[in-house]
């Protein structure tokens, strides 16, 4: 268990996506544990928190999603930039072994049944709003943040810490095939109060 | 006329903003326009491309696009972060001259009636996809991108160039008050075929 996993109050859950992270959703139904990579992640309202996730049709997580009805939405690292770009590109259907293979170690919360990748820099997990026109028409899913959790070294008291953490901490942000941007400089407003 | 200015073709218009940046998004109507800002913005599908945007109620920008069925999106830079903050911040309501206040100035494109934002890093024009009970119950609106441009020393063949560009020039990621992330380096996943 990673010793700087701390809690994240859910009124200060939906910061952990403010800034637009690729992200990794992971999902578990009848014993059936799958990851897959997403950059159309987004907050959606604050309390409670909610957010947006596109699931496309031949994802087998969508289906572990749909029949379980929860999901951990993930924020990956520079240092994972490999396993999240292949979590993206291998599905469980060609490949049973497809999470070891691509570097995926699961890590199991108490009193969540749900699988949690080992090493990303915070971890939601999530109740879908059953929304069926949504997920049908659009491949869109409506979720709850009902906990969360992060990597006290990279987000601490509401706010990323990416300044002074190891850089292999930052988290991802896809443009297309393998072109990635890690997030970089803070920039602070002069003047403004910021709790 | 920003002469950068280079049309994005719609198969690659969503590239604008899978990495997540804060926008800035703009309406018109009956001779009115308004500019806020806003993180909670995800492209939503390709083709033809489409994106979610969380528009409050209290905005006045959402009466905007409501009554006029269109939008612009826009990708605002570091070099706009003061400027970026307070059109998410000062309310037309309250201030008739928000927009001169904010630091913002608008151009015209032949074609469109709709206020851009000049200097950002990309327009996404977008029309509005009527979805009701999105809007009233989450305040999601789902839009289809009609015609988009970029500034062609920032982004160009369909990728970002954050890592050649001015760093003034590199997208925003809001965390929270005043507290935003510039966009970082580039990581590129080795042996991966990029078009």
């Amino acid at each position: 268990m990673n010793p700087y996993l701390a809690y994240v109050p859910l009124d200060k859950a939906t910061r952990l996506l403010n800034h637009g992270p690729t992200v990794l959703v992971s999902a578990r139904h009848a014993g059936m544990s799958n990851v897959m990579a997403a950059a159309w992640c987004c907050a959606l309202d604050f309390t409670p928190p909610k957010l947006t996730i596109v699931l496309d049709k031949s994802a087998r997580t969508r289906t572990l999603v749909e029949r379980s009805g929860r999901l951990v939405i993930q924020v990956p690292t520079a240092g994972q930039l490999k396993m999240t770009h292949a979590l993206g590109n291998v599905s469980l259907k060609d490949d049973p072994e497809k999470l070891a293979h691509c570097g995926a170690t699961l890590f199991e919360l108490a009193g969540q049944d749900l699988p949690f990748v080992e090493g990303c820099a915070a971890w939601l997990v999530c109740k879908v709003i059953s929304e069926p026109h949504n997920e049908q028409v659009y491949d869109l899913f409506i979720a709850e943040v009902v906990a969360a959790w992060a990597d006290s070294r990279v987000f601490h008291d509401g706010h990323w810490l990416f300044e002074e953490a190891d850089p292999a901490m930052r988290s991802l942000h896809h443009v297309a095939g393998g072109h990635f941007y890690a997030i970089g400089d803070a920039l602070k407003v002069r003047g403004v109060m910021t709790d």
